[in-house]
C-alpha cells in the first residue's frame, strides 16, 4: 500500500484524525490530502452554487441534499435548488466556471475542499462539479451520535475520458425505472457514457413511427417509446452521462427482419419470413448488403433514430456475423465477385462503408464491434475491442491495434460482466497495460472502456446484481491512476460502496432477499442465505451452454440467480485457509474447522428446508458432498484421526461437478490445498 | 371457523387430501368444493384460451404463466400467449363469452374447475377469467418435490362492485413504476378500482398541454406526462382495473392557485400569489367561486384531463375547504347574500353544481368526497364517505345516508390506511353492517369501498409497506361474504399473501431491509428486525402531529417507517401473554419469559450497533425501558423474587410514552397485564 503514502498523500499530516484507510472512496480520487480536524453535519446544513454552471447542477445538488437526509435522518432544511447564488452563506459553496458539454474528452475535473467550517467544490463546469458532490456523499463519517467530513483536499479527474456501461435491452427487456436507477449508479461511480444495446435477435426495442412494424412484431410489446427514450437521454445528461445508441447489423438481426424479411440475405423456396428468437446464441438472420433496399430502410430508421440522441457517434453494432446466408445465396456470391470483394469481411466492410454518409447526415459518426476494423475502414469510427482468448484472440489486441491504426477505440474485452467472473479479473484489466508501449498519440486514442451486460440470463429482478458492485470496480480502474490497483483494499471499500448503491435504488441486496426467500417457499432463508455465499453462478456461460437450456422466458428466479461472483463467505474462507497454511496454529486450525461446522449444520437445514420446497432440491447434492468433505476434513483437522485419503479425493472431486443448480463452490480451491496436505 | 363448513362448503368430501384450512386462498371466494385429489403441474403445462374475450386475457394468461414459472423454476414451455385457441389440447382450458366492459356493475364472476388431469375456467368475460386465474395461483400446493393443485370446484363472484385503492401521488408523487406495480397488486387481490389522487396543496401531477403553467410552477419537476398516463389507464384495463382520477377543488388549491392566482379567494393589498405546501395540513388555498374565470380555467383543464380517462366518473375532492378565505373575502360574502346562499356549505354546493354540465360536455358524472353531499346536488353523483369519529362524526354515517337519499355511494371510512392502524378494524368494517336496516334498493347503491392511501409520510421506498398486506383484508371484505370475518383465519392466510405480493415487485418486505440496514450503518440488522417487530409507527396521525415535523422532502428512512402496524412478534407475545393467564403453568410461563430474554439480548446488541450508527440513538431509551421491565418481570416470574410495584409501574408507564422514534410498543398492553396481575 506504499503508492497511497507516496503518490496520493503528498503533504500528509500525521497526527490527522482521519486515515486514508478510513475513506471508502470509489473511484480513488488523484489526490488526497488530509488534515486534524472535522467539519460537522447539521440539520442547518445548506448549499449554494455560484458561476455558469448548466442546471443540471440543481438537480444534482438537489439529490446530494436528499441523499444525505436519507442517509443521516437529519431532516435538513433545505428543500429545492433552483437558482444561482440563492443561498450565499451556505457551508458548501459549488463554482462552475461554464457550462458542461455531454460529449467525450469533455473537462470534468474537480477540486474539493473541506475546511473545519466550509465546503468548496471548484469545477471547469458542472460535470466536474457533479463528480466533486458525488466524492462527498463518500466521504461522510460518523461517531455514535454525530456525522461529519474529514478536512481534506482533494484534487480529482479522470484517467480516461470514455467510462461506459452497455446495457442489453434487447434480450430480456429493461424497463424504464431499471435504466434509470443504473444510470444514477453511474454516476455514483463517475462513469459518464451508457450505451444502449436497443436491437437483437431476440427483439426490437424502440419505437419507430415510420416503422410501426418493427415493434409489433418484433418486441412481444416490450420497448421504449420516443418520449421514453428521450426521458432517459434526458435523465442521462442530468447525471453528467453520455447515451450511445447501438442498433446492431447487418448481423444479429433476426428482430429486423421479422419485419422485413424482404431485406434478408435468406433464399429459399415460397415466402421467406424470420421470426424473433427465444434461445441464446449466433444466429444466421443477416441484412443483404447488395440489396439497395436496405439501405433505404435502414436510412429511414436512423432518420428516426438519429434524432433522439444528441451523441455524436451511433453505434451500429457489426459483430458476430457468421455469414452462413451470404455463403448460400448466390445472387450475394455474384456480387463479391463482380465488386472484387475477397471475401464476407470485404463485403462487411463494403455494407459498414455504405452506412457512413447516412449517419452523417445526422451528424453522426460510426461506431462499432471490432469486427468493423478493416482496411478501408473510415478513421473518424470508433473502434469497440471485445474479443479475448475467450474468442481465440489475444486479449485486448484489437484496441492496440486500433490506436496503432489511427482508430479512436473503446475496451470491452475483459469487462463482460455477464460472464460472471471475479472482481480481480476486471480489475487489473488496464486498458493501457504496461508493457504495451504506444506512442502518446497512440495512447490518447485510448478512449477508455466500458462494462458490457449482455442480458441473456437477466431480468429486471437480478440484472442490478451482475451490474453492481462489480462495475464500480471497473469504473475505477477507468478513472483512477494505474497504481491504484490493491485488490484487498478494493474489496474493503467495495463493502461500503456496494451498501451504498441501495441508497440509489440498486437492487442486488434486496432482490437476493427475494429470490432467496421465493426458493424457501417462505420459510426461513439463512440456510440459504449462507450457501449462496459460497457459491458463484457457472462463469463463462457453461450456465447456459450452447443457449438452449435458458430461454428468453426461463424463469431466473434460481439459486444461481440469487448467488454471485466474488462469493462473500468463501473468500473469507480462503483467507482462512492461507492463514492456516502459511501457520498452522491452534487457532488457525480453528478459524478453518469452524466453517466445516458451520456446513454441516448448513446443509442438515437446507435438507429440513427442502420438505417444503421443490427448488432447495436441486441444492441438495451438492451441499451434501460439502458436508460430507467438511467432516472428513473435521475428523483429520480437530480429532486428528485419519480418514481414508481416497475417499477425500473423491469427495473433494464431486465437489467440482456440475450442480444441477448451475453453480459452482467457491471455496473449491481452498478445499483443494487442504486436502493435498492430509 | 364453523361458517366455512356450513357456507362455503357444500358437498365437503370428508377425505380430501386438502383441507380448506390449507388453502391461502384471498379474498375468499363465495363457494369452494373440494374433492379427493390433485392436477399435477409439470413443464408441459399449457393455456388455451377459447371464446370471444378481450386481448387482455392474452396478456393476463402471459403473466399467469410466466408467475407460475417463477415461483416454481419449472421451465414452463409456453411463451407468450396471442391467439384464440392456440392449443387447444392445452390443459388449462379458459372460456369468455364476451369482452368484459372496464366499468361498475360489469359481471366480475367465474367458476374454476380443477380435475386431476384438466383445469376449466369459465367466464361471462375476460375480467371473470383474470380473477379465476389468480384463483388458481393461489390454489398452487407443492410437497418435498413437486407442484400440484388441488382437485376442486369454485364459483366465485364479487358482493361489491366497487373494490378500489386510492393514492394520494400529489403529497409524495409516486412514479409509474409504483403504480404499476401496484395495479399488479390489486388485481391479485380481486380489486378493480384505482382511484388516483393527482393534484392536492402539495402539488399539481398531471401534465396538461393548454396549461403548462401547472407543472412549470406547481410540481417540482415531478408530474405524470400524458403519455404516462394514456399508458398506466392501458396497463389498469389489461389487469381489469378502472382508473378514476381526482382534481380536488374548490380546497386543496395550493397547487392550482400557484399557477392561478387570478382564481384564488384570497384577498390583501398587492399581487395576491399562492405558493405549494411543504407541511400537511388544511390550508386556506381555495377557489373563487364567484369568479366566471374560474369555471373557464377548470373547463378547459377538464378538456385536456377528461379524455385521458374512460371511466364515466370524474372526482372532484371537494373535501375539508375550511372556509377561512371565503369569510376574508367581501365580494364573495356579498355574493352569498345576493344569491341566497346561507352558509359556505350553500356556496360549496353552488360551485359543485356549476362543475356537473362542464364535466357533462366529456359524458363524465360527478364523484367526491362526502362534503358535496347537499341538498341540490345532482343525484347522478356519487359521495364518497370517508369521515368518522376522528372527524367528529358517526363511522360510515355519509355512506348510509347518501344511500337512503338516493345517491350511489363508496366508503372509505374505515380504510384510512395511512392511519397505520392495525388489520382488524379495516377487516371488520363491514360497508353493509347488519345492524344497519336498508331497502334492497337502498343496499344496491352501496356500491363498496375503497382504501385510501394519503401520501404525507410515504414515499416510493416506503408506500408499499403501507398498502400492503393491510388492503388485502379490505379486499376480502370488499368480494367476500359478510360471514367470512374470522381475524384469527384471516392472519394465517395473510402472512402467504403477503408473501406472494412479492413475485408481482411489492417492496413491503425487501425495503424494510433497506431501511434498516441504513439504519445500522451497514452492520447486522437482526437486532433492528427484532425491535422493529415490535414496534408500530405511532397512529392516527400521532407521529406527524400538526403536520410540521415532516415536511414534503423530510427523510421517510427512519425506524418509525421500517415498522408497521401489526407488528408480527408483538401478535406472538400478546398470545403468549393470554395463553398464560387463562393457564399459568411451567410451559406457558416460560413462553413469556423468553421473550424477556430476547428483548434484553436485543436492547445489548441495540446499545453495541449504535457505538457506529447514529441513527440508532433515537431508540434506545425505549428498547431500554422494555428491557429494564423484562429484567424485573423475568425477576417475578422466573426467580419468584418480588419486585417493587412502584417501580414495576413506572416502567410500565414509560413504555407508554412518546418515543423520539414516533413509535409504540405494540406489547404495552400485554406487559400492562402482566404487571397488573404482580
Amino acid at each position: 500500500m506504499k503508492y497511497f503514502l507516496i503518490l496520493l498523500f503528498g503533504t500528509f499530516v500525521s497526527n490527522a484524525q482521519i486515515a486514508s484507510e478510513q475513506l471508502n472512496l470509489m473511484p480513488w480520487p488523484q489526490k488526497i490530502k488530509l488534515f486534524e480536524g472535522t467539519f460537522a453535519l447539521s440539520k442547518n446544513f445548506k448549499v449554494n452554487i455560484t458561476g455558469n454552471p448548466n442546471d443540471r447542477i440543481f438537480i444534482g445538488a438537489t439529490n446530494f441534499v436528499r441523499r444525505l437526509d436519507g442517509r443521516t435522518g437529519l431532516f435538513l432544511e433545505q428543500s429545492f435548488l433552483t437558482k444561482i447564488n440563492e443561498k450565499p452563506e451556505a457551508e458548501l459553496q459549488i463554482n462552475c466556471t461554464r457550462n458542461g458539454k455531454i460529449e467525450i474528452n469533455e473537462d470534468e475535473s474537480y477540486q474539493l475542499i473541506i475546511a473545519s467550517n466550509k465546503i468548496i467544490i471548484n469545477a471547469t463546469n458542472d460535470l466536474g462539479a457533479l463528480h466533486g458532490l458525488e466524492t462527498l456523499l463518500q466521504l461522510l463519517q460518523n461517531n455514535s451520535t454525530s456525522y461529519f467530513f474529514p478536512v481534506v483536499e482533494i484534487t480529482d479527474s479522470p484517467r480516461f475520458t470514455w467510462r461506459g456501461l452497455m446495457i442489453d435491452a434487447a434480450r430480456h427487456f429493461q424497463p424504464v425505472d431499471v435504466i434509470k436507477r443504473n444510470l444514477d449508479a453511474m454516476a455514483s461511480m463517475k462513469m459518464n457514457v451508457f450505451h444502449w444495446h436497443l436491437a437483437d435477435d431476440q427483439g426490437w426495442r424502440i419505437q419507430l413511427k415510420n416503422h410501426p412494424k418493427l415493434t409489433e412484431l418484433a418486441s412481444d410489446g416490450n420497448f421504449y417509446t420516443q418520449k421514453e427514450i428521450k426521458n432517459i437521454v434526458q435523465y442521462a445528461d442530468e447525471r453528467g452521462i453520455l447515451v450511445i445508441p447501438e442498433i446492431d447489423v447487418p448481423g444479429h438481426a433476426s428482430a429486423l427482419l421479422t419485419a422485413y424479411p424482404e431485406i434478408g440475405s435468406k433464399v429459399g423456396e415460397g415466402k421467406i419470413t424470420y421470426e424473433i428468437q427465444r434461445n441464446s446464441g449466433i444466429f444466421n438472420a443477416t441484412l443483404d448488403p447488395t440489396n439497395p433496399k436496405t439501405y433505404e430502410i435502414l436510412s429511414s430508421i436512423f432518420d428516426e433514430v438519429c434524432p433522439l440522441f444528441p451523441s455524436s457517434y451511433f453505434h451500429i453494432g457489426g459483430d458476430e456475423n457468421n455469414g452462413k446466408e451470404w455463403n448460400a445465396n448466390p445472387a450475394i456470391q455474384k456480387f463479391k465477385q463482380d465488386n472484387n470483394l475477397m471475401n464476407n469481411h470485404d463485403l462487411q466492410t463494403y455494407f459498414n462503408m455504405k452506412l457512413i454518409p447516412i449517419l452523417k447526415i445526422h451528424n453522426k459518426k460510426l461506431m462499432g464491434w471490432e469486427e468493423i476494423m478493416t482496411e478501408n475502414m473510415s478513421k473518424d469510427a470508433i473502434i469497440h475491442a471485445w474479443r479475448g482468448t475467450n474468442e481465440g484472440q489475444e486479449a485486448g489486441g484489437a484496441l492496440i491495434k486500433a490506436a496503432k491504426s489511427g482508430y479512436n477505440t473503446v475496451l470491452s474485452n475483459g469487462y463482460y460482466i455477464d460472464l460472471m467472473l471475479g472482481l480481480e479479473s476486471h480489475y487489473l484489466n488496464d486498458p493501457l497495460p504496461k508493457k504495451i508501449i504506444l506512442s502518446p498519440e497512440e495512447k490518447a486514442r485510448v478512449l477508455g472502456g466500458e462494462a458490457a451486460m449482455w442480458s441473456e440470463l437477466v431480468t429486471p429482478l437480478n440484472i442490478d446484481s451482475r451490474i453492481w458492485p462489480r462495475t464500480a470496480a471497473i469504473a475505477e480502474r477507468l478513472w483512477s491512476n494505474a497504481e491504484v490497483n490493491d485488490i484487498n483494499r478494493l474489496r474493503k471499500r467495495l463493502k461500503t460502496i456496494s451498501f451504498r448503491l441501495e441508497e440509489l435504488g440498486i437492487t442486488h441486496i434486496r432482490n437476493k432477499e427475494v429470490i432467496l426467500r421465493n426458493i424457501s417457499n417462505n420459510q426461513d432463508t439463512r440456510a440459504l442465505n449462507d450457501f449462496s455465499n459460497l457459491c458463484e453462478p457457472l462463469k463463462n456461460y457453461k450456465r447456459n451452454g450452447g443457449g438452449k437450456k435458458y430461454r428468453m422466458h426461463s424463469p431466473l428466479t434460481l439459486f444461481a440467480d440469487a448467488c454471485n461472483a466474488d462469493a462473500a463467505q468463501a473468500l473469507d474462507f480462503n483467507e482462512a485457509v492461507n492463514t492456516y497454511l502459511d501457520n498452522k496454529t491452534v487457532a488457525n486450525s480453528k478459524a478453518v474447522t469452524n466453517f466445516f461446522k458451520k456446513w454441516v449444520v448448513m446443509n442438515n437445514d437446507l435438507i429440513a428446508l427442502s420438505t417444503n420446497a421443490p427448488l432447495v432440491q436441486p441444492l441438495l447434492p451438492l451441499s451434501q458432498i460439502l458436508s460430507d468433505l467438511a467432516e472428513q476434513l473435521l475428523s483429520e483437522m480437530d480429532k486428528k484421526k485419519k480418514v481414508n485419503p481416497t475417499l477425500m479425493k473423491d469427495l473433494l472431486e464431486k465437489c467440482n461437478t456440475r450442480s444441477p443448480a448451475d453453480v459452482e463452490l467457491a471455496v473449491y480451491t481452498s478445499l483443494k490445498k487442504l486436502v493435498d496436505i492430509q
